[in-house]
């Protein structure tokens, strides 16, 4: 392993639907004087994917069902949010006053099944994309490099929040190093790393949250490039009967 | 935010019992060819902390308790193993064959307490460093810049481990970004990144955990040094009040 380099890309265009966030992302690298080789790997936050993707929905233009109503009381939320996030959810994983931890048709176990209001105008929030892997492939073909769609997430036990992958492509989701050895000729049994949480989490660093910088240009991770089919985000997504914390 | 640098730092001599950490990371930093500035951050897996600080077990000198013998059936482990396990924990959160996640004495929640047998003579096991803090202040003070401890944590939810911060001194664990706004003047209602966990995620990547690289340097990071006192772990553990996952 070299050395890692993970470098904010400044200077992307305010995007609004329908705009290419490929094109405003190599706007953005030209800018911050970047250039991208195909080793490279572009982490970009899910929220302006979703906002070029149109994943947007105005609150006045939503009527909270009766079960959505009786939950916003219960967590203390504008009913109409918690309509959109229901419409988002599989399965409610944990509720408790100010919180909702859902399950996304995706597959993603988080706070307000990522339904978010910041970022955007007022009244307003922003969905997650419809398919964070079909979006991160068609950026990365757009780019001709890795491409990591992130989102900022809770955790469970520990305070402060974490970006994490949601789409992926070309980048390999886990490092396995199973079947390896360490230096004592033990082999390393259960030591798969989430790669690509780990870069999304760096990455979420240099993006910072309110500084119009959306995305981050990591260069130095070696990865093998996908030859036949792609890596999907699935990958990281633990079996419910894997799972002890459900 | 400017480039974040993740720089592995190479050719640390092998540690053994009584050994100074600090020293041996600056010959490993001297042998990769860099130098430490007060505002990098050296990221250094407990591995060679807990050598160091002799915090060994050698498993023929454990009697199980018989607790330890029928926890052990159950999981499928060494009955030894589960002994040594069990004197580090505070609490069994989670029991399944193959896996005991429990908390540890510093509040930890993660696999068989932090008992570990890689990358140690076998027969052998690793605890986790008695104050990871404390190990932290002293090699700050030793090196003369931030220090993270970190160890590979698995995940409730997602595949792939992480590696996450278990010590820190001068670095803040927490970015705290309430009370700022964001583009659209939206204040960032929740918005606190656990840094110090997102570096030690980073630093996990560039470390491996084949190659005998057991720490990696980070430059470009913006942190301000704790003026009076200084930050500790606790920061990043969830109190048992808040979390909806015990």
């Amino acid at each position: 392993m070299s050395t890692l380099q993970i470098i904010p890309i400044h200077n992307v265009p305010e995007i609004t639907p329908g705009m290419n966030v490929g094109e405003c992302l190599r706007i953005g690298i030209r800018a911050t004087g970047l250039d991208i080789d195909r080793s490279d790997i572009v982490a970009v936050t899910q929220k302006i994917i979703s906002k070029a993707e149109g994943q947007i929905v105005r609150l006045d233009d939503v009527s909270p069902s009766a079960f959505a109503i009786l939950i916003a009381e219960q967590v203390r939320k504008d009913p109409r949010l918690i309509e959109v996030i229901l419409r988002e959810t599989r399965r409610v994983v944990r509720m408790r006053a100010d919180v909702v931890i859902c399950e996304t048709h995706h597959g993603f176990i988080c706070a307000n099944a990522g339904v978010d209001s910041s970022n955007i105008e007022s009244g307003s929030v922003t969905l997650l994309p419809k398919d964070p892997d079909r979006s991160a492939r068609e950026l990365a073909q757009y780019l001709g490099c890795g491409v990591i769609v992130t989102d900022t997430f809770g955790r469970v036990w520990r305070d402060g929040l974490l970006d994490a992958a949601i789409g992926i492509s070309r980048v390999p989701p886990l490092l396995d190093l199973r079947g390896k050895t360490d230096t004592y000729g033990n082999s390393l049994q259960v030591t798969v790393l989430a790669s690509a949480d780990a870069l999304a989490a760096a990455a979420g660093l240099a993006m910072g949250k309110t500084e119009g910088t959306p995305a981050a240009l990591i260069k130095g991770f070696h990865w093998e490039p996908a030859i036949t089919g792609d890596h999907t985000i699935s990958a990281l997504l633990r079996a419910p009967e894997r799972d002890l914390f459900l």
